[in-house]
């Protein structure tokens, strides 16, 4: 049977009553899933932020998780709902990107959604989550095997890819992939780019140049932005105690550049 | 046993321990409860907020779930705890009006809780979410019988009825239910008033003025205005990508206004 | 087995998934924990609140529930990761001080955990909650020993306690445990120092000099301070429907100072 876990990734908020309404809904499906909140505050770059939050996630979920991921200003358009099956787990949303970073990761499976089929009527146009998502959700946690939701699909959104490029030897462009609470720039430079041992380089980030890095927050003096491996695997820009992302004018999205003055990695990524 | 969910809705926000106390209560007293979070952050209108919040999300939970609802100003003073009995599910909350709008919708049946005998001891004046309602919640999720609880009182609050009213022939005036967390405006004006092929009108909410449909968010240009059929059948105002109460400077609890110009609507509901 | 309950206090925010994958590594080692978030939303004073909202909110729990507590600044350094066990309940935390109200309010073993053993492989340097404390939960709620966990150490950080000091005859000073959500000013002062039946007094928290108490918040004028025994037993300087901390200008940590003009307790606490 699985895990049963589902969990939620939406743009809701915590205001309201849409997030409760969905566990409503799944619970009222299929009692015994166990349903955990990822985040329901994205912000502004909510597609973007969504796409970097669900990848790092799921690896951390036990086999037959469902993620249920509602980003969806396309609501009630022809935008269609997918089912993607990657890693060993269940990934519901909307086909508008939000999932790019699980295809970049890992191989993967997409289905369109019969939403026809599968939705709570009536059918509202501007609440699938609770409509459509969170319905589907119980019913994969329940057993439904993927197939029974809708056919393969080949084509689907996926948004610019997240490896950084070579520009020219020794020089690597990438993109913000996350801003976290703290501040912390979230850049696409795997820690291996980097190395153990770093030679001399500089990191720049909007108006902040990095060429120092620390293995922990706290090691850094204050107000001294340094380069760190995060927890997700890139490096990041951090200052100790400080948002570095509002130091340097920062958002998710953004380039960001690496620069090595010698010998440093000069091949390609994989 | 029913569901044994319960569902919690506050203005404890999420800076304190209050709502994680009030669960330990809970699993305390009656350990399979699932307890589910439906808002704690109802905002400077908590009381209209939350009478419109409980109202929306009930219908989409299983029978005999329990709401436990704790919009409390008069926390510590004479006003009665009550429990309600309505739609086959259990409402726990103080007698504030904050289940007037579950009263509107359905038949109930309304007890006031023997506080003396189901309050934790010692019982604090500040903190009857966690002393009281909490408790009183489990033991209902745990099985006891309404009718333990306390004796049906027949006086109890009701805020203003929520039904627009026909001022005059094609002109209603109705009230702002809710203020979601995108900006939309939730008004009392139910889907049907406007029907499926809207005549020519015009509806008016603080500074702005609509009178174009759309059926999704997605599908009207940035920046304009339009009136949406919102997933809890009422209209609302919305502009895509921007907050529609900001621009208008519209509050939880505003009139509103809905104009035909010619054959609208122009019997009273109901 | 216990109550399987692991609660959860962080700094981590609702807007990344990091509270989320805590939860996901905790649900892969052991499914049926059931967990409980108290806060992750401790602000600028976090350690201080913290301290506070864990010792409050514990005593709320079943026997041998797991509280996890991730405030910690000082991750990757040569900090202490420890197991606390008190009150018949396990506490996991670094070893910052964050736990010292519960040290102050009951008697504690302290074991420093073998972060080697334990810490889910490769381990960050950034992300302990993940790799370290959701992992060590998980076990414990799952039954492992304690003692599996580390070996008991004498020496453990401990902040400056929080018994009030008697000054002077009938002058007592005292610190500012939390401002909650409402803004209410939870003082060091128990509430038996006032007594039931309070006689002449002052009460001084920044900006603001009380001598009058109410009972509930709805007793006292609008704009008017008064002292209110708060659902933890401490006096709380409050505004019914205002906040008194942004009155006042009063933060956690500040100093306070209560004042008996005559016949005051004037025998130092315990």
């Amino acid at each position: 049977m699985g895990s049963q876990i589902v969990t939620l990734t939406t743009d809701f908020g915590h205001e309201d009553h849409y997030v409760g309404v969905m566990k409503g809904v799944i619970a009222g499906i299929h009692p015994p899933a166990r349903i955990i909140d990822l985040t329901h505050d994205v912000g502004p770059y909510g597609l973007l932020k969504t796409a970097f939050v669900i990848a790092q996630a799921h690896p951390f979920f036990p086999a037959e998780t469902v993620h249920v991921v509602v980003v969806d200003p396309g609501v009630g358009t022809s935008r269609r709902p997918i089912l993607v099956e990657a890693a060993g787990q269940h990934f519901v949303a909307p086909d508008n990107g939000v999932l790019s970073q699980v295809y970049e990761q890992t191989e993967h499976l997409v289905r369109e959604i019969d939403a026809e089929r599968w939705a709570l009527k009536p059918t509202s146009n501007t609440f699938h989550g609770r409509d459509l998502f969170a319905p589907v959700a119980a019913w994969l946690a329940k057993g439904t095997p993927p197939a029974a939701f809708g056919s393969p699909v080949d084509e689907y959104v996926q948004l610019d890819p997240t490896t950084p490029a070579l520009a020219q030897p020794g020089r690597w462009h990438g993109k913000v992939l996350n801003i976290d609470r703290f501040g912390n720039i979230v850049t696409s430079f795997p820690a291996e780019l980097l190395g153990e041992s770093p030679s001399d380089f500089r990191l720049a980030a909007g108006g902040i140049e990095v060429s120092k890095t620390a293995k922990a927050y706290a090691q850094a003096p204050p107000g001294a932005a340094f380069v760190i491996t995060g927890s997700s695997g890139y490096l990041e820009v951090s200052i100790n105690r400080e948002s570095a992302a509002e130091r340097g004018g920062v958002a998710i999205g953004d380039d960001v550049e690496l620069v090595f003055r010698k010998d440093g990695r000069s091949r390609p990524l994989r």
